[in-house]
C-alpha cells in the first residue's frame, strides 16, 4: 500500500475499497476504525474545481449507523440531542449535535428517521455506538442498537441528479434537501438521500448489504462516464468554504453546540429533557465564550494545517486555526477557527502564525464563503 | 510526512511525537484518535531480536486513561467487567475484560486502582469514556469521568528494570509484575507500572503533564544509551508468540471473553452483578462455539495480514487468522486466529489460504510460544 498505514483488521475496510485501490487512491485516513480515501487526484485545487463542476463517487463508509429500534427508541434519541425531534417524519435527515451533561459535544451526525420507533445516528468519528448502548442499558430503555452493514456512498456534484436519474428513474429529483427515498437496486430497497459532506448538491447511497458494494461501485461508475465522473473524497477547501465541520478537528469534548455555530439546532425552552440540557441553559444565559468563525489569511499558499495555527490580535492569542487550505478562488488560505469574544466580528484583523513560526495578515470572515 | 497518514487534529498527537519524527519513525497507525508509530527499524525481525536481548523506548500513549472518580465508582468499574474487582488494593494493575448486555467485547484494558474512589481504565481501541460516561449517566451514578492528561511511555525489554534503576532509584526493582508505585521526576510524582505490551518485561510510564513529555524521553533516552536503547513500538512477531491480543484484530463487539481465552477473568457464580452476566452464564453452559489458538503455517515468510486469512480443515473453513507474522525462531508464519469447537486442539492439521489464494499447511499450537 502507498498509504503507508499499517493495514490490519482493526482498521477496516468497506465494501468500496478495492474499487477505491483500482481506481488509484493516494492514501487513506481512518475514521471510526474504518478507511476512508484521502485523496485521488495529484492536487486538492484540481479535485476542487471538478467537485464544483462535474460529479465524484466518494466511499464514505465511515459514516457508520448506529441503530435505535423499539418501544424507547424516539425517547432515546431525543434524550441525546438538545434538537426538538417531535415534527420530524418517516423520511427526514436532521442535523443533530449529540452532546453530554456537560453541554460537550459528544458527535454532530445526520439522525434518519426510518419509522416512529426505527432512527440511523449517521456518525462523525467517536463511538456513538457505545454512548447510544451506554445511555440505553443505564436507564433501562427498551432498544435495540447494533450497527447494521450500511456503507453510504456518495454521489456529490452538480451532475449527480442527472446521474442518478439514469440509474433510479426520475423520482430521485423530487427528494428535497435532507430528504430520503427508498429505490431499487438489483431486486433490493435501498435508502437514498439528498444530502452530503459538500455544498455542491448530491446524494448518499445509503447501501444495505456489502456484498453489493463493487455491483454498486461499478453501476455508478459506469452511468458516471457521461457525466465526467471521477473518483473523491470530501475536499478540504470546498468544506471550509462552505463551513462544514469535521468533529475532532474544528470541535471537541471541550466544545458546546453555541460555540460551534449550532445554536440553532438547540431548544432550550422546549417541554422535553435531554442530557446536558442545564449545562447549555447556563452558558446560554452567560453568552458563549468563543464563536466558530472563518478565517482568511497569508497571499501566499501554506502548507496543510497538521498542528492548529495560533491566530493573535495584536499579542493576545485569540483562536487556533485547525483546518486550513489554499482557496483558489480567494486567492488566500482560508480555515475555521473558535474566536474568542470580542474578536469574532466579521472583519476584524488577525494575525495567523504558520507551523514555521511565520506571521501572515488576516481577517476574520463568515462562513460559508458564497 | 513520510506516513501517508493526513495529519490533522482529529488525529491527535501526542507529548513524545516530535520525538518520535526526530528517531526516525517509519509511519504511524491511528489507535484511539491518536499516532501510533508503526515501525522505526528496516525490518520487523531485527526489531524483535533487539527487543530480546535490550531495551526499548515506545510512545504509547494511545493507551489513553479513563478515569473514574467518586462515591460510585468502584461500584461502577464493578459493573463493567466480570472480574471480581473486591479484592483489588491500591497499587494493582488488572486485565479486565469489558462486555456488554450480550456478552460481547467492548474493549480489554488494563484497570489501575489509585484509590479505593479512583480508577484509571488503560484502553484498547474503542472509545470506553463514551460507554463509561454512558452508563453513569443512565444510572445516575455519582462518578466523574474524564480522560486525564495522561500519555504512557513504555520501556520493554530485558534491560529496562537496570536502565529505570539508574533513573528512579533501587526501589523500582520492587515492583512486581503489574503493580505500580509513584516515582520523582522533574519535581512532581509520577505513576510507574511494570506491565506492558510484550512478555519481555519492562515498564509504562504513566506521565501526567505533556509538557514533560519531551524531558522524559530525552531523560529516559540518554540513560539507555549504555543498555542500546532503540526507538521501538510493539513488534507484531513478538505479540502473537506472547498471545496478546489486539481489540479490533483477534476480537471484536461480536466475540465473548471466553472465546478469547479470558474465562480465568470471568466471575460467573460471583455474588456481584455485571453487564451481560446472564448472557455470559448462557454461553459458559453451552460451551463458547471457538476459542482463540494460535496457528503456524507455510516454510516461507508470506506478506503480512491485512484481510484475514481462511484457515480449512479439508474442506471447512474453522477459522480466520486476524493477525500474523513470520517467527524467525520457529522459521513458520504465526497467527492468531479463532478457531471452531472439534478443531481447537493443539496439533489439528489446517490448511491457511493467503491472500493469493495459495495453500499453506498448518497447524494449531498453543500461545504463548515459550
Amino acid at each position: 500500500m502507498s498509504s503507508g498505514l499499517l493495514m490490519t483488521r482493526r482498521i477496516r475496510r468497506t465494501p468500496y475499497t478495492a474499487k477505491v485501490e483500482a481506481a488509484g487512491v493516494r492514501g487513506f485516513t481512518v475514521v471510526n476504525h474504518m478507511l476512508l480515501p484521502k485523496a485521488f487526484q495529484p492536487s486538492l485545487e484540481d479535485d476542487y474545481w471538478h467537485l464544483r463542476e462535474h460529479v465524484q463517487l466518494w466511499d464514505v463508509s465511515t459514516q457508520r449507523q448506529v441503530e435505535i429500534k423499539g418501544a424507547d427508541a424516539a425517547k432515546l434519541c431525543q434524550w441525546m440531542t438538545p434538537r426538538n425531534l417531535s415534527n420530524a417524519k418517516p423520511g427526514d435527515c436532521l442535523y443533530v449535535p449529540l452532546i453530554d451533561e456537560n453541554a460537550g459535544m459528544v458527535n454532530d451526525p445526520v439522525l434518519l428517521k426510518l419509522a416512529n420507533d426505527h432512527f440511523w445516528l449517521s456518525i462523525a468519528d467517536s463511538d456513538v455506538l457505545l454512548w447510544t448502548k451506554g445511555l440505553a442499558l443505564g436507564k433501562g430503555f427498551e432498544v435495540s442498537i447494533g450497527e447494521p452493514d450500511v456503507s453510504p456512498l456518495a454521489v456529490q456534484g452538480p451532475k449527480a441528479e442527472n446521474l442518478l436519474a439514469t440509474l433510479f428513474g426520475e423520482n430521485i429529483r423530487k427528494l428535497r434537501f435532507f430528504k430520503f427515498g427508498w429505490f431499487e437496486f438489483e431486486g433490493t430497497k435501498q435508502l437514498i438521500a439528498r444530502s452530503g459532506y459538500s455544498k455542491q448538491g448530491g446524494f448518499e447511497i445509503y447501501l444495505n448489504g456489502s456484498h453489493l458494494g463493487e455491483k454498486l461501485w461499478d453501476t455508478v461508475w459506469d452511468a458516471g462516464l457521461e457525466f465526467n465522473i471521477r473518483p473523491g473524497c470530501p475536499n478540504l477547501i470546498e468544506r471550509i468554504e462552505a463551513g462544514l465541520y469535521s468533529y475532532g478537528n474544528e470541535f471537541t469534548f471541550d466544545n458546546n453546540p453555541l460555540e460551534c455555530g449550532l445554536g440553532t439546532y438547540c431548544e432550550l425552552d422546549g417541554d422535553f429533557d435531554f442530557i446536558g440540557k442545564s449545562a447549555l441553559k447556563k452558558i446560554a444565559d452567560q453568552g458563549p465564550a468563543r464563536q466558530m468563525r472563518g478565517v482568511v489569511y497569508g497571499a501566499e499558499k501554506l502548507p496543510g494545517v497538521a498542528i492548529p495555527l495560533s491566530v493573535l490580535v495584536e499579542a493576545k492569542t485569540v483562536g487556533q486555526i485547525t483546518s486550513g487550505a489554499w482557496s483558489p478562488r480567494l486567492k488566500r488560505n482560508i480555515g475555521t477557527s473558535m474566536i474568542d469574544a470580542g474578536y469574532w466580528n466579521v472583519g476584524q484583523p488577525v494575525i495567523v502564525v504558520d507551523a514555521a513560526g511565520q506571521k501572515h495578515d488576516g481577517e476574520v470572515i463568515k462562513l460559508p464563503v458564497s
